[in-house]
């Protein structure tokens, strides 16, 4: 069973609400919208990300045989449900910004129009696909503005929350910035650059580190990268200075050593001297260890000679903000806009574009949230990227998205772009929208009086 | 692709060492041990979980043929190294504590003897695997502590990081005393009771509460639960009431009702009011958004006439703690005990057992950690589960290690079971681990001495 490809990883609700609404023939176009509510602590923007594996989840949306026999037995649904099931597809509409586009509370990302039915089925997915990496991406862009520049690896694979989030890490960190992963499958699947070196344990399983480098870099030869926090930092670097002419003879090159605990800056100044003075100059310091964007602006703003940083737990659980307060919530139904009055849940109805102004110095202004057809002259973000459940154009590559990120993560204003609380950035209703919510929250109360 | 099944699901290093490792021929039997350094803050014990998972991984680890021609084309590997993946399985020895056991750091949880090279390998997604669902039991099952009894239902999995930890937190919540899930793969999976009442959306797509109340309840007779705060709380529960008489005529029976906003206590107390004094005193209260093992407690300790709490995002990310301070570390090698001495990092060498013993009254009273030779009297909570690659029992079903885990939960120290930091359980280090771990010292000073 491939947990990531079942249309039956939802939610039991989605199904009983779907049988309802058949059995009232409610199957018009909904509108639902995903959002964020508010930002985390410790965030000034959201990058969008996670789209192209909705996409990929809409346009496979399909019940197995299996899972049809299964959802029988269960004897918990009718029969007009199985036989909706059986031929379910996805039929819909999507617009979405694209990945990688920074963006902020109260801004819708994605938008399905689908049959009610339908587009009530996938909400659980579509949300749990686009929480996450736009999480993780929101995340990992905190280290990237802090190593100002230097390379990130992401590590995060062992503790992230299962396989899915492993390999959609490595994919959303290297959207936003980071250099390439340790993960080999997100190569594979998503041709994300990958780094590696050795682990302790190769050390131990050989009788001292000496030889442990030794095989290591005859195995390795293109990729000489040690582990020299084992049993004493300062004592590998000096075996490897030891062990570089004999590796040299041979066309070896040391490209450079890991440390992984201790205190990092100390450690790396006493190997940088330790490598310039044996004649090492050009071999680089990686960093690993608990490693997350205050550590890494810390280490930078020390001046510690590391070259590189490799980031794991913190950013692939998103440690310090592991969830998004986002929503995929329903606004328009059969052409009736609608909206969630909640106790501090409301949301605003009708289906929405989102238009992005910038200063004459080209770094974000202000955005203005405001209903679709109420046209604005700044950047709409939401884009038309599927109709009648079909793709409109390919998906850019990864590595266009990440181009296309880069340039407008260097398009907003220093304050967003500080690792600091900064002020929040103007999104505005426009009254257009404005004026809808008014004519809803009417609606509603008229409705209410109605005996 | 399949994330959750694929051997590629590991980190770059993995591969490299294994192609240095067997181009010297270091095939021998390599001893690996997991276990968690230091408690996470807020956890006064963990639970072990994801066995299951990890020996299904173990039992099925190969590698495709598309895989394959992938590694080649990468140019990064030895044809030795393509040779030994094109015919990898595990044919190795699994010993592990039983799922759903609770433990403490510095306690192996499993033991994997394979020969080098395979048992390296599979190092990143064995413990991606255990330390999510250690995690995840750890963290739910202080709700269940929380909860006194009443009855808890996994609301997570839209928040959850991704496909597999939605799956997997459904079961591991389940594992430790929850009721069940939201989440239908995970009953089609493992067998979890699944839980749902209606989204917010169904109220909205209704032209009034009413009307998508009476239609919900006519599509789902078996199932009225009403979810009363989309509007006003009060007044939908007073919109209940003048229902269920009609609704009564048709044999329908309302269930209960969902509360998921603004002050959960005050909601149900007139909430509480409204049913029983408009004749529905079995209708039960469920409270449901942004809940925790501390607002939990909190609601139960005020009175709130709450019957059953949903649990989402709080416990689906472990949200406190969304990771632990695990490792998977190399404890002996060709019959060569081992350890890691890096900076507050170092680990116990050799293959170890633990021992549990309890007080006269049944409560948990200390753990041994010693050799796996130095037999003592108390519980041995490591077991052997495979040999060769091939499982040695049946695994007990997930409702059996429910059950046995409830039963060792109640035997816990009250002081444990409480929300607050507790002294740390003892957990003794016997002197053959001592002795060994001294020896392991000289031996590696020895060596470094020499030349």
């Amino acid at each position: 069973m491939n947990p990531s490809r079942s249309a039956l990883l939802t939610d039991l609700y989605e199904l009983t609400m779907a049988q309802a609404y058949l059995e009232r023939g409610m199957t018009e176009p909904a509108v639902f919208e995903f959002f964020v509510r508010k930002l985390s602590p410790h965030r000034n923007f959201l990058i969008a990300a996670g789209l192209e594996q909705v996409l990929d989840f809409l346009a496979d949306l399909h019940i197995t045989q299996a899972e049809l026999i299964w959802l029988e037995e269960t004897r918990l649904f009718t029969s007009q449900l199985l036989c909706f099931l059986e031929t379910l597809r996805f039929t819909g509409d999507v617009a979405a910004m694209p990945e990688g586009t920074p963006f902020f509370p109260h801004e819708p990302i994605l938008r399905v129009v689908a049959p009610l039915p339908v587009a009530q089925l996938v909400e659980s997915r579509v949300m749990n696909l686009l929480h996450f990496q736009t999480m993780i991406a929101s995340k990992a862009v905190r280290s990237v503005l802090a190593a100002k520049g230097k390379p990130l690896i992401d590590f995060g694979l062992r503790r992230a929350h299962g396989a899915e989030a492993g390999l959609l890490a490595a994919r959303a960190s290297y959207l936003v910035g980071f250099s390439g992963s340790a993960t080999v499958l997100a190569s594979m699947a998503y041709d994300v650059p990958i780094y590696g070196t050795m682990a302790h344990s190769f050390i131990q399983a050989h009788r001292d580190e000496r030889e442990a480098f030794e095989h290591f870099a005859h195995a390795q030869p293109d990729n000489v990268v040690f582990l020299i926090d084992t049993y004493d930092t300062e004592a590998a670097a000096r075996t490897v200075v030891s062990l570089a002419p004999s590796l040299k003879a041979k066309g070896i090159t040391v490209k450079g050593v890991r440390v992984d605990s201790g205190d990092l800056a100390a450690h790396a100044r006493a190997v940088r001297q330790i490598l310039d003075e044996g004649g090492l100059p050009h071999a680089q310091i990686l960093a690993s260890g608990n490693l997350d964007e205050y550590r890494i602006q810390s280490l930078i703003e020390s001046g510690a000679p590391i070259d590189s940083f490799a980031v794991g737990t913190a950013m692939t659980t998103s440690a310090d903000a592991p969830s998004l307060d986002c929503a995929y919530k329903l606004q328009e139904y059969a052409g009736r806009p609608c909206r969630k009055r909640s106790e501090g849940k409301a949301t605003w109805p009708g289906r929405k574009q989102v238009y992005r102004f910038y200063t004459d110095a080209g770094l974000l202004d202000y955005d203005i949230v405001t209903t679709l057809d109420d046209v604005q002259t700044g950047l709409p973000l939401l884009q038309d990227v599927m109709k009648g459940g079909r793709r409109l154009v390919p998906s850019p590559s990864l590595h266009e998205m990440r181009r296309s990120a880069m340039e407008q993560l260097a398009h907003l204003p220093p304050p967003l772009r500080s690792l600091e609380t900064a002020p929040p950035h103007p999104v505005r209703i426009a009254p257009a929208l404005q004026t809808l919510a008014q004519m809803v929250d009417q609606d509603l109360a008229r409705q209410q009086n109605q005996p």
